[in-house]
């Protein structure tokens, strides 16, 4: 294949994947990155906040209910620095590498929850983001919409206990709905909304075919027929 | 005494003390706390990064040198987050209740070590602090300085292992020092400086006078004979 290996210019690519808890991110990226694999990418699965050890424990320590009340910038400004310290430790040399870097959640996650969820000014919230991100912006950000916030967090809680985030409430995730959606109109084509409400077949063909202008090789129909899709469903079943 | 208890309208006093490690500034912190309380104020001693349960465990995570190499970014934006805690959730309460806050650190070092220190863009830095301590700037601000940046860090390191911050070398140091001192020039008499060469006894009068125009109880000379700050000094070579 000529689209073997990673892409011939040396610069990686950067995708993120945005949406509630629950929309499925976590089994697209990984359905995808199998994918990229397959062609012959180097592929990075990255999650946010954490993929470093300084961002795992901040991970921790931001999402623990025992902390009780959190400041709504003291929230924010944790997701950022463990954000800075992913940039500068992992993404940045990953796509210097030409690697194709997955990231679950990144700077539009923080502009939705803690802009429009919490309330926090949303100018100061983008000035933060591309302070922690030093400048960086995805090549592409898919939004996995499910039909709505709620069922989005029924699914999430039937899968554990519900952490501090989990527990702000169907307003704050309806407001965070809200933001995804303002935030995609308005991002010049970057953010792509992928409808999440039919089998996980269909959602997968959807991240493969919106990621097309990024990744050329994603539109190989040979690859990609229907029977690659359909194992999403049977495992779903089976 | 008519200047008894916290002040008449309501509102705090908030002081922050600064310079570089083993300055002396729990030294004077405590000596101040114990005269303001002996004239009846409520005062609450507080510490940076730290004060609050998650203020501690932030600092504890940017302070342990088992974390390899931190972006200098998520290092400030750690520093932050911890501000933002404590502002909202011990300094602006204290503040309100009328309190004499007496904090270890506070926005100019942040200015000091991570802009002028580490090199992140000034503006970056101010826009941050403004952010993280929502709005709130110090009454005053006393600097103790010592001789230089080195004698300092002998000092602090005599005193136990250095943590992260006091290996960076004394390069960083000085550009710390001098930075304060730039600050300080550009401050319009907020920050004020102190000259840490003399015995403990000369600083900590000078310590009260700085801040007579913030409290002025401090100039009663009924209280603060020669005799109470020599305290200091006996109990240094004692």
């Amino acid at each position: 294949m000529d689209n073997a290996g990673n892409r011939p210019d040396g610069a990686g690519v950067f995708i993120t994947f945005e949406g509630g808890e629950g929309a499925g991110k976590t089994t697209h990226i990984r359905f995808l990155a199998k994918a990229l694999e397959g062609l012959g990418y180097s592929v990075l699965m990255l999650r946010e906040p954490g993929g470093t050890e300084l961002g795992e424990a901040l991970r921790a320590l931001v999402l623990d209910p025992a902390y009780g009340p959190v400041s709504p910038r003291c929230e924010m400004l944790i997701y950022e620095a463990a954000r800075a310290q992913l940039v500068d430790e992992v993404i940045k040399p990953a796509l210097v590498a030409g690697k194709i870097v997955l990231c679950d959640r990144f700077t539009d996650s923080t502009e939705a929850y803690q802009g429009f969820g919490r309330g926090i000014d949303r100018e100061q919230v983008r000035t933060a983001n591309a302070f922690a991100a030093d400048g960086l912006v995805p090549h592409a950000t898919l939004l996995l919409r499910c039909e709505g916030a709620a069922e989005g967090l029924v699914r999430a809680t039937h899968h554990g206990s519900a952490d501090r985030l989990e527990q702000a409430g169907l307003d704050f995730h309806q407001r965070v709905e809200l933001g995804f959606g303002q935030m995609c109109r308005e991002s010049d084509g970057r953010i792509r909304v992928i409808d999440t409400s039919g089998p996980k077949s269909l959602t997968a063909a959807q991240v493969f075919s919106a990621l097309v202008d990024v990744v050329p090789a994603l539109a190989d129909s040979a690859l990609f027929d229907e029977d690659y899709f359909s194992v999403l469903d049977v495992k779903a079943h089976g």
